[in-house]
């Protein structure tokens, strides 16, 4: 099997680019800044499953696009999970928290329907990515 | 400053053990197999502040912890997450899920309250933990 993207990640998100392991993904909700990685190996659905190579370069990737998110965005606190009861395809959430957002201090997940950006939106956080996120080839 | 675990780690869970790098505690909520490792430094809040040698082994011992956890409580899919917007301190959870737990798609956290294990039943998966989780050193 080669990989594809999980059809509801492609419904919920927007492609922002690649890392040299995973497709970077942005949630279409404006309500927090929320970024997804996704490693493009076929047929994974939990990190142990991935060779100790890629789970290095995975973790290395995340802590790259956690720490550049913290610093851009101004996080309180940064939350990374991988889940995966809805979508199994293996994806690894970094969600900006800020202790005035919708849903603080609960997690994010089923808080209330998605806000999308609109398209001027999307160019502005597209411009400060490509000038901040060096390491990630932006769409 | 040294380490030590926070109150609120120490009052909601059950030490288990330690691995090399992280302490490994289980949450005292028989409702899910939900388990936890704190890295034993202090003053870390997120993954990305831990050095890239620390990162790898987190990764290490999440995945060992991760991969035995599936197998021996037969679960559905690892829920893997830091999140810390109550609990600062750095802590990896790592929760087994079944298609039929009471939370099921969704995360855990917030979804009532826990339900305490029996002296007997923690007797029981410290002797399950032992047999299996030979790399962790089991109180």
């Amino acid at each position: 099997m080669t990989f594809a993207l999980h059809p509801r990640l492609q419904q919920d998100c927007i492609e922002i680019g690649s890392l040299p392991l995973c497709r970077l993904l942005m949630m279409n909700d404006k309500q927090y800044p929320w970024f997804i990685l996704v490693p493009e190996i076929a047929d994974i659905t939990e990190i142990h499953q991935l060779t100790s190579t890629d789970r290095h370069r995975l973790i290395e990737e995340s802590c790259y696009l956690g720490e550049n998110l913290a610093r851009l965005f101004r996080a309180d606190k940064m939350n990374i999970a991988a889940l995966g009861n809805l979508v199994p395809q293996l994806h690894l959430h970094h969600v900006v928290r800020y202790r005035t957002d919708r849903a603080w201090p609960a997690p994010v997940w089923g808080s209330g329907d998605a806000i999308p950006y609109s398209p001027s939106e999307i160019e502005d956080i597209l411009t400060l990515l490509k000038k901040n996120l060096t390491r990630c080839r932006i769409v």
